[in-house]
């Protein structure tokens, strides 16, 4: 490349679902915006989670001078410990989203002092060439931000996630001022969020979910058990605020939920009232009608809290004939199944469930549709687009809502993929190349392991370590196993030790035996726990980590 | 049982999805009502398609009367062939519903002559004690119906599948005179269709799909390729007439649309300008602009037109930059990642893909919403209450939709699974144990197979044949294979034998190079085309069907 030139390099997030992250460079100088994970698709059932391959950066170890945050989402964050762990550099985002990243970290136990830098919308932050603007958005997390770069060769905006929320439940509405504003000196280069491109229209206001949520406070005679998602401070207000006036004490549910609502109180963005909450363990002795419980688990992850109390499992709470369960969260694809076999166990077990799209919505999206996605075009009139966030789909529909700008100055978009290399000056854009990127899996084993042990696997090869497929028949029906678990394995050293493969059947004999009925009809729940369970075996009795891939043959 | 007693018997399709079969017996008598199949799910991955379990019949074969189905759809009618193979019964059904039936049977080369007997609504048929009338409803196919079966005990009402339409575009209306009537005279059990019983409101009728349709008539500029499912006679009527108002040719493409098109054309249900047709052949020829291609392969099956058009790998139809595809089908669980990665792709050719919801509506549900379950039951007014059709949670949610009807007399509603015994008299009903029902998983191998002749598995024992597992390693975003395929098995007799293995092994690497970067960066196009080949290679090379299952991680 010749040293006066941008370049815009996708590292993870174009082309795929999640795992966000963007490099920009010029000369000597590298920043980084976000540092996402993703949730492995059902192929990589080995692994816990997908990070972006970092080797690019590794290149360049010397030029990378920042990490710049703009919300607090797994799908932004998730990799910012593995990032820390290899590159010694300031982390600038709100003080919000630095409290997340900060109880990742020490989950996992990273051993050196971290920088993280707390910055407020409209503050600057130089690092090496760049000059950086936080602009305050709305989205379904709070404290989430635009970047505004200031470059050599001019202005990158990078929308981060939003939504235009015309009436956000804190009362921060979105600063299209300050977009304006850069938008008429004159933008580059813009980078803006595709997630909801194929839809129509606006997307509703968080306010929206408010009438819904009455509607069932208001019919609700038992206990009501609600799900949304952790990070969702705006809707858990609303939850409690509603609580407060019906009269319901709240019990909050599940890690993830009860250290988030935790930061966003320590941090004055969730308001509650002294004396409403009740521990999880006193739900059961509360009258039913006069408690609210807050629980993690929309998307029926098989160790959720929600998807422990669908089959009875749960320690402290049960549900019961005339309870009702609302699912206030969207349904992420791929997840149908293991939702709806949630919410058969749940109906069977008596409740009222509430769930889908109804009118008024039980759920609205954080990402802006097509209408919202134009605003942000016509006020920030690039030269040049790059839509950003979406699988290959959105990013071309986003590519389409631009169209309508040629006439007042935009020269081109470009529908780039995790890796393209987009290259700038004061006046052209070409893609010039691709650099390394890939998915790092990692198998994060016990928690509170230092990054730096951790087994981060190159899926390369098949595992070192080897697989192993556990295989069982279940009757749908009964729950009843059909036949005595299998245990094939290719690679894994230890498959001709009969002695320590009768064991591990043994094992995954053990972890069917403590499962109920009604847990052996749900193949998600028993695939993760025989994943679990015989994964745990193999790494205490013989020191080995190879993939499990349970294969359960439903009959 | 007492013989004056009446029993329902659920053989299929409460509790899951499709399936449907449901036996009515009193005293000698047995009539079967619809005889449907299912897909499997991921985890029969071995199979081709599942049916219902026929032992409670069996164990009954001289009381077996008659076989009744309510419309054509796969899920009402894909066992009959299955079905006829063990139970010389007559069959009745709609002229047309039985010309569906009439080329399964060929397919499947049943080796005797078979009762198939039209039957028109409102016309009487006995069967034993039975007698039945067929009643006229709107739904998604033409020619479905709803079932009034008198018996000893009283009238019980099996709706079929329905929605209340009240503008269909044949302008057969729903007959509600006659469900009218015989709730008027008191009906003993309804039988309701549960699918949509978690929806809101009303579904929108048919015709609410044309606004949609003449916009995208309107805007295209080039090829207009439109897939839909190949019943949906009534959505293909209108797509024919706007292409024949806006002078495009119509080519249709893929093997059930052509021939389903074909027998709803013969029986004068579907009506076709004269030389409006055009070859798939000649698609290519012609100008695009003066064309429109109504393609199958809504729901991305690996193996289906569409999905082979997206990775232009379809013998006569290729997808250019400024085509319109249009996807006018719902997306049925646990589709989405297979839909959506056919979507990617044909965006990627640069088409402008136009699918998921919006308004108007691309595509509009067949089934009946809450309001239009409402009308049924209360035209009905029946004195017990059996939600079928459906999973857990809808049947749950339709049993709720029921409760006013208390006032009415509804004495109780009972929420059966598949195999739960209902038994009646005249005044009375009760839960009266099991039958024995299950899932029959069928390995179709070759088409033209005789019926008797077909592997049915029984999947209590792992296959007799063994399980075979390819693993392989696929670079998500090159496509490139990062290791030599293995092959993993148990049971299988040749396992041990090297040079068969091999050869085995080398079938798999010959499936991969003959597939394009495109089709392998698709997991779900490779396994099934993997499974398709090796299955060939091992059934020709051994005369062995293993259950295969495809493993592939993705990096």
């Amino acid at each position: 490349m010749s040293d006066n030139k941008l370049q815009v390099i996708p590292l993870g997030g174009l082309g795929e679902f999640g795992m966000h992250m963007m490099a920009l460079r010029y000369g000597d100088d590298i920043i980084v915006i976000d540092a996402g994970m993703m949730f492995p698709e059902d192929e990589l059932l080995g692994v816990d989670i997908v990070t972006p391959d970092l080797t690019f950066l590794k290149e360049n170890r010397e030029r990378v001078r920042a990490l710049f945050l703009t919300h607090g989402h797994e799908d932004h964050i998730g990799a910012v410990a593995f990032f820390l762990a290899e590159f010694d550099v300031p982390v600038y985002a709100t003080a919000f989203t630095l409290s997340l990243v900060e109880r990742r970290i020490e989950e996992y136990d990273l051993d050196r002092d971290v920088r993280l830098r707390p910055v407020k919308p409209k503050q600057f932050i130089e690092a090496g060439t760049f000059k950086v603007e936080f602009v305050h958005v709305t989205h379904s997390i709070v404290s989430a931000v635009a970047l505004a770069v200031t470059t050599p060769v001019g202005v990158v905006v990078h929308t981060g996630d939003f939504k235009v929320d015309p009436t956000p439940t804190d009362n921060e509405l979105f600063d299209l001022h300050t977009l304006a504003d850069y938008g008429k000196r004159g933008v580059l280069l813009l980078l803006s969020d595709s997630t909801n491109a194929d839809r129509p229209g606006y997307s509703e206001s968080e306010r929206a979910v408010r009438p819904r949520f009455e509607d069932i406070f208001n019919r609700s005679e038992q206990k009501l058990i609600i799900s949304c998602f952790s990070s969702s401070i705006h809707r858990l207000q609303q939850i409690i605020d509603l609580s407060q006036e019906f009269g319901r004490k709240v019990a909050i549910v599940g890690r993830s939920m009860i250290s988030v609502t935790e930061i966003a109180h320590n941090h004055g963005l969730l308001e509650i009232p002294d004396g409403l909450l009740i521990r999880p363990q006193d739900v059961a002795e509360a009258k039913p009608s006069r408690v609210t419980v807050v629980i993690s688990g929309t998307q029926g992850e098989p160790m959720s809290a929600l998807s422990r109390v669908a089959v009875d499992n749960h320690k402290n709470i049960s549900v019961k004939s005339g309870d009702t369960v609302v699912l206030s969260s969207r349904i992420i694809p791929g997840n149908e199944k293991t939702i709806f076999r949630m919410i058969d166990h749940l109906a069977k077990r008596g409740a009222d469930v509430m769930y889908g799209s109804m009118n008024p919505p039980l759920h609205v999206s954080g990402h802006g549709s097509s209408e919202e996605l134009r605003l942000v075009l016509n006020l920030v009139r690039p030269k040049y687009f790059v839509p950003i966030h979406g699988e290959y789909r959105q990013l071309s529909k986003h590519a389409r809502l631009a169209e309508h700008l040629r006439t007042v100055g935009l020269e081109e978009t470009f529908v780039l993929e995790t890796g393209d290399v987009l290259e700038l000056d004061t006046n052209s854009a070409r893609k010039a190349g691709r650099v390394t990127v890939g998915r790092v899996c990692i198998d994060s084993g016990a928690a509170g392991e230092v990054v730096g042990d951790m087994v981060i696997r190159d899926r390369r090869v098949l595992s070192e370590d080897g697989i192993v497929l556990p295989i069982l028949a279940i009757n749908r029906h009964t729950g009843k196993i059909e036949s005595a678990p299998e245990l094939v394995s290719r690679g894994f050293a230890l498959e001709s030790d009969a002695a320590f493969m009768r064991a591990a059947r043994e094992s995954v004999m053990k972890t069917l035996e403590g499962s109920n009925e009604e847990e052996k009809t749900d193949w998600g729940v028993m695939k993760e726990k025989i994943r679990a369970d015989l994964k745990r075996f193999i790494n205490r009795e013989a020191e080995r980590r190879p993939l499990i891939f349970p294969v359960i043959l439903e009959i």
